[in-house]
């Protein structure tokens, strides 16, 4: 089996081409083997590549444990690279199939390499049902105590539930996220992003991930980031986020958001 | 750069052939680059195939982090696997250079592929001054006490410090070794390796390594602990024993120790 290992800011991915659907049904141990690290190729996840019948072509996300994903900021700019340098589609704007609707990547090429992939997010909100929070208003720089120490959140859904801190980063410990997590404010629990302005052009960004802990870049935490800085009038609508694994740009719209970052190849290999 | 993703009980490398010493001088870096398991390819080492003037071949190791490392059991069994089935030598006992002096390595071969490989990991001493332990008597079954709690060990040199605690390995969090391995009796330290007798051709070893924690299987720490077991008359001079990441198997010698062990490609590649 020929594969390509990608990653985007950190987070790791093996893609593999599935036009013929040969690995239906074998989707979940595939990628548990795979994904191994030490017995496997090693990886966050793997992202095949099939046919759509309603876009450009289909992205499915399968997690290192088994699980599907619905969708993935840093995959998905994988996947946009990889469909267009592999000569599968020859589009700058590619429409991409998710587990989470369509999602359209703007491709910029230089030399008949991809540069940079911008994805459009989607929506976010603020309503406190959209992201099941225990609250008749709005959680915008709300006070809570988790663990016996006050912090001053903000909360919305941006894919999923997340949860802002805004602040010096270096005096938060990402670990701190997982009292937040499981406030009782939040009935499905939320991600934590700590979140510092640096310049209204400029933030900088640690994410705890529900359920997963600290990751090298978080995509949607990265969004729900921006969107917090730039409503509380830190920022700027665009701005550059340094993530612990790379950085990221990110384009506050009126009800969505445009994420813009990386994609490498790091190898081509070949496993039987 | 072409290379052999492999693996030994769990212990992985990144095989590439450098017989014309293209990679002199860059070694370090280049593990670094590679063993990254998120920005590279993803191992616990690099494994340089090399011309020897002294032996068959030259096995150069270098660690994850870039330094370099005398010698891996695991990692001379990939190494070994590697030279036979890519043509390089077609010998069933091959002479490897190592850091640590010349080593042989005696394959088991069926239809072509190497099954097995077995390695004299040399002598082992029990003298106190080998292991630089603070002591006028060897260290057999003497109790100490590590933050707080009792145990019963036996140390010695086998290529390193080892120090054996014999039980139920499930009664022991491998993470107790961090104590033990800074308790003031060792001078430069000790690896430490929970030990469980299951028959007299069997135990099991879970291993806390000096420096690095808690690892899939260690290769000297396995022949120390067959060692210990045989010494104190739990078991036979040969026996298999489960770790973590596979089965090896180890005979006791009057003054040196065979280990037999697994080795595996996983898969090849090509990075640039």
């Amino acid at each position: 089996m020929i594969f390509t290992k990608m990653q985007g800011t950190g987070n790791d991915f093996v893609v593999i081409e599935d036009f013929n659907d040969e690995l239906v049904g074998k989707e979940s141990e595939i990628a548990e083997k795979l994904c191994n690290r030490r017995f496997g190729i090693g990886a966050d996840g793997i992202l095949l590549v099939r046919k759509s019948d309603i876009a450009d072509v289909q992205m499915v996300i399968i997690n290192a444990d088994g699980s599907y994903a619905e969708m993935c900021g840093n995959g998905i700019r994988c996947f946009a690279k990889y469909v267009y340098e592999e000569g599968i589609l020859p589009n700058e704007i590619i429409k991409i199939e998710t587990g989470d609707g369509i999602k359209t990547a703007f491709l910029s090429i230089k030399d008949s390499k991809v540069q940079g992939i911008t994805i459009n997010m989607g929506k976010y909100s603020f309503k406190p049902e959209d992201f099941a929070a225990d609250s008749k208003e709005n959680v915008i720089e709300k006070k809570i105590v988790a663990n016996d120490k006050e912090y001053k959140i903000t909360s919305m859904l941006m894919g999923v539930p997340h949860t802002v801190v805004m602040g010096d980063i270096e005096s938060y410990e990402v670990e701190e996220g997982k009292y937040i997590e499981k406030h009782p404010l939040f009935k499905n629990k939320t991600n934590v992003n700590f979140c510092q302005v640096v310049d209204k052009g400029l933030i900088k960004v640690k994410t705890w991930e529900r359920g997963a802990g600290p990751t090298l870049a978080c995509g949607t935490g990265s969004c729900a980031s921006a969107i917090c800085a730039n409503y509380l009038g830190y920022t700027e609508s665009k701005m550059k986020i340094i993530v612990p694994g790379g950085e990221l740009v990110v384009e506050v719209k009126d009800e969505e958001v445009l994420m813009t970052g990386p994609a490498e190849v790091v190898y081509k290999g070949e496993i039987h």
